[in-house]
């Protein structure tokens, strides 16, 4: 059997570890992209097809690579046409990810252990609808099924919350809670679009947003809006770090600017975006929050298919390495200021690893264990490769043992798999390292304990959930 | 003995991927730089330090770390004081790829199985220089031993092509085709070497080069030229990607400009060049050819050495890593007008790994297989580790199973050993990978398919050989 | 036992290899940051506390990141408390190579073998405490128990070296030389800070410094004391390297600004600190030195920890990636004078691995075995991974049987069994290698030999200690 008991555990260190503490801890996915109205609805899958391949902008990519067309990809192909695509595409996505996720996906979701090829497709399709049909694959079975405890999905500050809110009410044993992430507040490069949102801002948050004063207070007002909804985690996406920092003066000319419609020049994005930022950056400090910041993606670079399908559909890509010095001046302005609030930082570029596990250290101030978090393997990286050099990383340039671990970072309900990925690659590290006596025997009550820790424990007392 | 039968193969999937489906298919070696001149004339080797040493810059750099002074290197030293200078040098370069390399020609070109070194040289010398006196030590003798089915070698627009025609006259067995590496009528830094130059193509084109137009029509009629040889790859070699659009009339001004002698300033290069490799991707692409970037090389870094021996003399090194968003532009420029043929990128600095291989999926538009390719490991990283990154970045980000595969790069005839150390690599790592539960036991075929198809397949189909 | 006999060693070359080859090597050790003072006054350890936490800011940065206050790690706790505090973060410091270097050390200083945690906490502070009353526990015993033959610590120009000069008359076994470090000479940022030291090197030098040619002769007078006091090493820290070449006029310029107290443009910084590096890197070459660069750390990030603490207390960085073409001009400029020294580059972002290593290689010139040099992984990548990485990057582009190798960089007379660790991970790596066949078992006698080499004998005939 190809995802069989001992899958990515090769010592019997690593075994006992899995299966004795890692296996049965419960799952926090504290980033994730989950829709919070089909978790309202419970949404009910019509086929396979929809579950994996809707959205799943990975495998769009896979099948592009391989030479699907577009129809059968995000086209009007039929849901088994698709799934077929697919099925075709596996066999060459040997020593990809998604050839893992899918086999693990299908045991743990569906108990189904063959390999998915063009062979099995079609007996694995129908078994898989099958079982979706059945109330119990529904997207909160689903959550149930994977013993899911704590979801955090993520949130614009314009959003209503009104599915939170239904969730809340319908007393569902996960808890589901929104994330705030104001990246499209900031998103000043298009003046018309942002003009629109942050129309938009004024109108829920009942204050006025021609004056930078008046953006800050909106975005505070939908802030305690999301704090009342159990929000406790920002995220904030970037290109890359920057610090620009200007005079408040300068900031709001650059505001007015932009908000009567003018473009603004390179340096002007980055300066009224470093004031943002560093406000957006104190709200969460104030309000005790983890803020995470996801930066590094070159996002859209295939126009052709951005302006055909929008974004988020395959196009986005490894930028150039982020640069150590902005990164810094900006977390050690907050730090200054005692208003750098638990931190997370993903880098996107592998080229970073290092320098983003050391940097997390400097910050690190001695109020609690692992106040700055160097993240998981992010996205790219969200794989066996990329997760053991984030964990050698922060082992050599920090504390592995406070890591908050793995989250999803996903839309899909079928991906809490990726938590016993992770888990099977951090015991298979830690079990090896024991075997080989890098790590003491007599030490080994506490390495069973870091594994729960890092699987489950951390995160809980990390974001207080 | 050291080069055995299982040399890298280290289980037992390894072995039976390496010896019944890599060791026999035949070789396809699409980017070389093996003199067309030598294979018309069927050259013969007065030595095996002509054939090693008479322009291997890698090894040249080995015995300059060595302590070697230059008369031993490049100099007037004899042929056998130059080989007495490198098998000294050998035992000093255990755990370099040459060290590899050296073994596996003796043992595959003259069947040497002694290891190298100051006690070993005067027999090896010998024995290698009797060999190489008979008639099947040729050039050609040597691309038959290897069943070298097609190589393409790397030539200039104004090279004649008169040896390639030779070749094809004389129906050598091994098909012996041009590559069209236009970079020198890129080169408008040096405004006289560059007028000299398109004062040539303009003679040999008949096509006045005194404007941009009349540039770009000389190089169409070249290329439809190399095409008639034979020609379907070209080359580009690069310091880094750049993307500078402009206006047609002003890249017409800047022609104008240089070709009148003057020396450019920095932005007027980059535009210049820009429209210039844009306009040649799109000639590529309206032939249907396989294009290749080789970036990021800084070259000729020691003056001293530049000046005495010019240039491929072994002072190139690694730029810095380069940008991704040139490069990401770049490509979406050619894709956004149904241009971008199929491209093939390769990175010498390996902190540029994984933005590559991202990069690569996203251009991949369905249209075939593994259209857009991430290039084997190159000059500095040709040999285990670098091979092995590319593989595993190409696997993570892309599809393995579609790699067109090795290719030498090499000036040398007796490198295509270096065919068989790619093919162990391969097999090794995607052995481990079964033997360790990786890729499922079931698929196997498939894993011996994608072995024959990286090997040689891919390479025969993609390039249409 | 933890650390046992054949810790870190995986096989049976290894091991033999390790034993019979590396272990009883004398130490050389070439490059440190240990007290002249504490050596002359055979300084004697108030507690274990001393010895290990008063300046180790490796660890204080693991303290911090365990949420030990800073009371605890730099304030004004008690020696037992601190040390208490870092018995604590010791069981979450697994697989940091603070975890390994602890135990080496209560291993091979004071016999205890038993692993370092809060239930062994007392019974280690007590035993360590004891021991270092006795006088062999004296920090000229620390270095005789190491068998360390020779260390160069890092030496201002303004330094007297009156306790070099101690050393030297006391005759102690060890060799004790000063190095040059002219990093504050050139630190023109502050120009009131800087003009305080030139007006100190002015006196003591006995020549104005009031212009770039007095600077430039009274380093040479200071060079000159310290070539009499057995000085044969420069070390030159850098946060990246830069080349800005200008007219000497303009150099001189910029001096008279800076001198006269303003503040500095970027480019003028940049311009009279170019002049002054390859002026400085001149007079290294003059007298046959050997010069160290090590570049790329930003320091003191954490504005609030630097104001409090000052310098070099664990908010420095790994910076960004350095760039290839700088360091390639500045080496070449001194190469196209005659004046490249022997040279020893270390990175710190490990992103430059192989930029540097292949960068060596240029400005190899075949006068001396490895006259660049590629230096050992260090600060953040001084562990396992570092030194594999540095080592396989050494190997690939050059060779690594002529690396001069360990170094501890350290301030601790307790951390000598670093090159322990070195010495078991070179051993480890190179044992493999001959028992996976990539190394001829045939050469055996001669990997004995490089493994003795690069431990010590390469460095004793480098460095012509």
């Amino acid at each position: 059997m190809f995802i069989h008991d001992d899958f990515l555990l090769q010592g019997p260190t690593a075994r006992m570890l899995y299966h004795e503490h890692a296996a049965t801890m419960p799952i926090i996915d504290y980033h994730c992209h989950l829709s919070p109205k089909m978790i309202a609805d419970d949404h009910r899958f019509r086929s396979i097809t929809e579950l994996w391949l809707d959205e799943d902008h990975y495998k769009w990519r896979a099948m592009r690579a391989n030479g699907v067309p577009e129809r059968l990809i995000t086209g009007d192909g039929s849901d088994w046409e698709k799934f077929e695509a697919w099925a075709a595409t596996m066999p060459y996505a040997l020593r990809n990810p998604l050839y893992h996720w899918t086999h693990l996906e299908l045991k743990t979701c569906f108990g189904i252990t063959e390999v998915l090829n063009p062979e099995s497709a079609r007996r694995i399709y129908d078994r898989c609808n099958e079982l979706l049909a059945q109330p119990e694959y529904s997207a909160r079975g689903l959550m149930r099924r994977y013993g899911v405890e704590v979801v955090c999905t993520t949130d614009d500050p314009i959003d209503s919350l009104e599915y939170h809110q239904q969730i809340a009410d319908s007393r569902f044993e996960s808890k589901v809670l929104p994330a705030w992430r104001p990246d499209r507040a900031m998103e000043v490069t298009d003046p018309c679009v942002w003009h629109q949102y942050v129309d938009t801002l004024a109108q829920l948050a009942g204050i006025a947003t021609d004056t930078y004063d008046g953006w800050l207070q909106a975005l505070e007002c939908r802030q305690e809006f999301f704090a009342n909804h159990g929000c406790t985690v920002a995220d904030h996406g970037l290109g890359a770090f920057f610090y620009a920092p200007c005079k408040p003066s300068r900031v709001r000319d650059i505001y007015n600017k932009v908000y009567n419609g003018a473009y603004l020049e390179g340096v002007e994005v980055q300066q009224l975006q470093t004031a943002m930022l560093l406000d957006l950056a104190r709200m969460n400090a104030r309000r005790g929050w983890v803020q995470q910041f996801h930066f590094g993606p070159l996002r859209n670079v295939r126009t052709t298919l951005f302006m055909e399908l929008g974004a988020n559909i395959g196009v986005d890509t490894i930028g150039s390495p982020s640069q150590a010095e902005p990164m810094a001046r900006f977390l050690d302005c907050l730090d200054q200021e005692g208003l750098l609030t638990k931190t997370i930082l993903y880098n996107i570029n592998p080229a970073d690893t290092e320098m983003v596990a050391a940097m997390v250290a400097n910050f690190q101030d001695g109020s609690m264990p692992g106040k700055i978090q160097y993240g998981s393997g992010w996205w790219f990286l969200d794989q066996k490769e990329g997760m053991e050099r984030q964990m050698n990383a922060l082992s050599l340039q920090g504390l592995l043992s406070r890591f908050v671990g793995m989250l999803t970072d996903s839309r899909s309900f079928v991906s809490y798999p990726r938590h016993e990925y992770f888990r099977r690659i951090l015991c298979n590290l830690i079990g090896a390292d024991v075997d080989g006596g890098l790590i003491p025997q007599e030490e080994l009550p506490r390495v069973c304990q870091m594994i729960e820790d890092i699987s489950y424990n951390n995160a809980k007392r990390y974001f207080g959930f």
